[in-house]
């Protein structure tokens, strides 16, 4: 290893359907060109008799005179046709402003209506209807979203006109066609032991064994470790202990992968991890240490072994037909980014969301706390309206937490409908600044402010470092514990629940990129199995448990009075101040290779509460020395 | 020629900075990764004691923590540093929002603060700076323009920070960096003469000869071809008989070349075209008929022939080597796209900016009405400021306009700056559904409404359907004079003044195309000498005439209550209605190739007033027959 510390590979691997820059600045041409609603909804959360603003955007590609939104509030799917509503009402909408666009060279009016205010849980279901009075002949535009898929069939619905709008060189970008926007009018908000949680994510297959047994040793990265619940009841000591609040399974229903985001049943416990009995047992002891537990939830798309799939592709009119989107029964359909064996499932099908909603209610009524819902933007924005009202009825303290990758922007329109998303923009930041040396101290500072500014109120963001789809942040930075400690001090100093993945706080690394050079992916490299006893880093261990703790002391002081102090790039120091009084906090950053020195604006005396490296770290005065990639949380004297 | 009318080029060449997509995307790139203010100042135009409301965006490349504005209202240039003013008044901005941008993959904060009313003729000059609290050692961003000088020099103060981000391929762009923005207070407005104006563009050198001569035969077209200021005194009878109530001449000032955009004195006439006692017989001549006249005046630029040029490369101490920007004296410097031989003039330089005003004043005491301002996105806003607050000391009716190519928002922060600019974006709208085919009646109709839409109050856009830098419309569209006609009636019913090419009125066209097929140019192609005579097409010059009749019996009809009928892309028919009462009028386009017929919702009853082609123009109730690439006004009966 270099002195200046070269990560093994230069940046992450970006997943999604904005991967790279033509991607996005294809989506963001054919989504301004287009009819463009965006979920902006004002306010985002509607409370119960409080009218909703819808904004929609208009592109140069579209000619229309005249918008309309259609609505209901008893369930129905709205319906009309210029103006005129066929199921519920029709609110026109009005031009009400007319900006010129240089990307699609060419004028983008805002068009505003407001949909009346409706009793508490209520769910409001509405679409949008651009069109021409002056061209009758000219077919409406409605309102849709750009879908994720990016090289697979051709969706039900879509014109010509919108391939055309949509293409993207060799491949093709999809509007989604939604039969509806959905909020649910009610008064939920996001629990707040969630908002004080500090979450373990446990990959069960690859976490402990039952009784200790060694782990299985498969052919291949892909195949089965041997992990189970009961491995995860019987080291739930070392969660707890770390100081964690909450754990995390990967999913643990029923799939023929070692992952478990493919589930064949949403029902039962996969045998391979244990039985019902096992979870029971698990929730009881969690909850007996006072921890939460959150099950991963994948309403995008399920196992083609599923048994609903092959009752749809063996009968074109058997209920479960409807759950999926055949563009050509029964060898096309819609699948999570075309892969055959995970047929998309269409969560606004009747039948499909309820088969979801009554299969998450019994796992809350068994105890569990809430779902990390995997791929949340595949399902729309009113499936989980619903499913959030759905379970709440069930466990009021419970939590939605999705998963959703691609921008801030689009998260950020969950608000209301999940607690809040897993923060991917902090997550590449936090690499960006520790790992791979991309971000400056300045450019990362300005960054995460915009970032915490723009989180909508009630809307959870918990921090991660790494997780199962990418590198261990251990292995980026080849194996120095002095940068992992760092970015955990910034993770930790940060308002979102901090979310550690398993292994990491005992040095866990991986053999090689997730990513080849040739392309291919090895996802498994990052979920290889736990190191039990001196096989960890105790030292590591016991510097994430202390800064656990310090975190702990008083979560929320870190969203509290947040002000940078410094953000020097020339000696790659970081300072912010956090929390008021006795409670405030300085946590000063050091992400040089080399030493650090710098004279911080401290006003009032200080001491070192936690050190990454308690030997080269001191202050005398307002001058604080840290040692290489050294870094300190701070009280007052 | 087919009978669809297959035109002679399937579109324009466009001009300029954002002629490419990749040109656009980059522009808009740079312009958002770092601090932009677009003269963001509400109102754009602000009266005496009215504050003004500065806007500017921050973008993800600059780490700032705070916005700060420096002003004076003395004259004096604004200055200052993180925070602090050295020269004038310094002004705190807020963040008022924070949101992500996809192109950039980062986020924008808003920020914005209110400069101080000031009294009548002040001019206010500012400039923004942001800049970090927290990184005392990073520069300071200031707002700068995104400059038109695409593979040039780069121009002083220019950083390499800025260089790789405005990087493009193998090309350059460049901000520029203005010593300050400004606006003028004053309650000027453009005068209702320029609302209700039909305007005849004359290019001089081929125009019109002394006494009818035969015009000289070049070896080149762009050599001269005799036409004098005289030439344009006798056929003045010619653009008034037509119904134009204004003649812009394109320069007259000495020049080296035959279009004379490239002044080597802005004090005298060309002594090719005349004599300033010639000029003050025209000016007398036009006044006598009810003409006004304007001068075509280029401020950003000047042929290297000018003495303030040579002066300034003789000796680097010359008062005038400050005109102008020097990367490296003597041989290298700023000039217009490039070129060597038109050295760009910094307008904003006092000595520079006196010479430009006391010539316009010169000319304005002759007589003349106005200025064409050529490649008015050049000179600054500050500059223009000036310029028409000193015009208008003058000669209080005399009028501004400029030629602002690029996006109509950059031309629509020229209100208040300038009485209004050429539309190009109509212009090409008008081509692309009359010529090329490249708009539909619908598409044309969406972009027009919208582009009306758009103009701020008191701005006047100009319409035109070719000039001296693009190919004539007829030679497009193969010497189909329907088209033309047909062009020309949805043109001058349209609320902007319209502006007629001089031979476009009388069936002019070209040999070959502006643009060779090896990318060279030729647009000397458009500028041939004005047919006299019965080389003259009589049948369209009397639709001329009758056409800018119409207009003229109530020129502010034409933007009012503006409603479109149809925009029918099966039959190819556009109809609109403007205007009230027995003033109303309906237009009918038919855009087909073939003749049409259509129910419109006439309302009443209705006659022909005009029509392109009064043997196959019919109504009947409410229906409405067209022949091919045919149209009519219709008048309540």
């Amino acid at each position: 290893m270099t002195a200046a510390g070269e990560p093994n590979v230069s940046a992450d691997f970006v997943f999604g359907t904005l991967a790279t820059d033509e991607l996005r600045l294809a989506q963001l041409r054919a989504a301004t060109l287009g009819v463009r609603h965006g979920h902006d909804v004002r306010p985002a959360d509607p409370e119960p008799d409080e009218p909703a603003t819808i904004t929609v955007r208009v592109g140069p590609a579209v000619a229309a005179t005249r918008v309309t939104a259609y609505w209901t509030a008893d369930g129905r799917t709205p319906a009309g046709e210029r103006g005129v509503a066929a199921v519920g009402t029709a609110v026109e909408l009005e031009r009400v402003a007319t900006d010129w666009d240089t990307l699609t060279w060419g004028y983008v009016e805002t068009w505003r209506g407001v949909l009346p205010g409706q009793p508490e849980r209520t769910l409001v279901r509405y679409r949008i209807e651009a069109w021409s009075e002056a061209a009758p002949e000219l077919p409406s535009t409605w309102a849709t979203e750009i879908a994720g898929v990016v090289s697979g069939d051709r969706p039900p619905g879509v014109t010509d006109a919108d391939a055309a709008q949509f293409a993207l060189g060799g491949s093709q970008l999809w509007p989604i066609r939604r039969d509806a926007e959905a909020y649910h009018v009610d008064r939920e908000r996001a629990p707040d032991w969630l908002r004080d949680a500090v979450i373990y994510q446990v990959f069960v297959d690859r976490f402990a064994t039952t009784d200790g047994m060694p782990f299985a040793t498969p052919a291949t990265p892909g195949g089965f470790y041997g992990g189970t619940l009961r491995g995860v009841l019987q080291r739930l000591d070392h969660i707890a202990e770390l100081g964690a609040t909450v754990v995390w399974l990967s999913p643990i229903f029923p799939s023929p992968s070692h992952h478990g985001y493919d589930a064949s049943d949403y029902g039962s416990v996969e045998p391979r991890l244990g039985t019902e009995a096992d979870l029971r047992e698990l929730i009881a002891a969690c909850h007996r240490r006072g921890l939460r537990i959150l099950l991963d939830f994948a309403a995008n798309h399920v196992s083609s072994d599923h048994p609903a799939f092959q009752r749809a592709i063996r009968d074109r009119t058997a209920p479960e037909a409807s759950w999926f989107t055949f563009t050509r029964w029964p060898d096309q359909y819609l699948s999570f980014f075309g892969v055959a064996d995970h047929p998309q499932l269409d969560a606004d099908d009747p039948g499909a969301r309820a088969m979801l909603v009554d299969s998450a209610r019994h796992w809350l009524e068994l105890g569990v706390d809430g779902f990390r819902c995997d791929y949340a933007q595949g399902p729309s924005h009113a499936f989980w309206s619903v499913f959030r009202a759905e379970i709440r009825a069930v466990a009021p303290d419970s939590v939605t937490l999705g998963e959703i990758v691609e921008t801030p922007a689009l998260q950020h329109t969950f608000a209301g409908r999940l607690d809040g998303c897993l923060d991917f923009i902090l997550q590449a930041a936090l690499r960006g600044l520790f790992a791979f040396g991309t971000l400056t101290p300045s450019a990362f500072d300005s960054l995460v402010r915009r970032h915490l500014a723009a989180i909508p109120p009630d809307f959870v963001q918990p921090s991660f470092l790494d997780n199962h789809d990418m590198n261990r942040f251990l292995w980026t930075v080849r194996g120095d514990t002095r940068r992992l400690k760092l970015a955990a001090l910034c993770q930790m100093t940060l308002p979102g629940p901090p979310i550690v993945y398993y292994g990491t706080e005992v040095g866990q690394s991986q053999e090689r990129d997730v990513r080849s050079a040739d392309g291919s992916g090895h996802p498994e490299e990052s979920r290889m199995p736990m190191p039990w006893g001196t096989e960890q880093d105790g030292d590591l261990l016991a510097f994430y448990g202390a800064l656990i703790g310090a975190r702990r002391s008083s979560p929320a002081r870190w969203g509290t009075a947040r002000t940078t102090l410094i953000a020097d790039d020339a000696s790659g120091i970081l300072a912010y101040r956090c929390g008021s009084g006795a409670d405030a906090r300085i946590v000063v950053l050091g992400t040089s290779a080399v030493p650090a020195r710098r004279e911080v604006p401290l006003e009032g005396a200080w001491h070192v509460e936690l050190a990454t490296d308690p030997d080269t770290t001191a202050i005398r005065g307002t001058d604080v020395a840290l040692g290489a990639f050294g870094g300190a949380i701070l009280r007052p004297a």
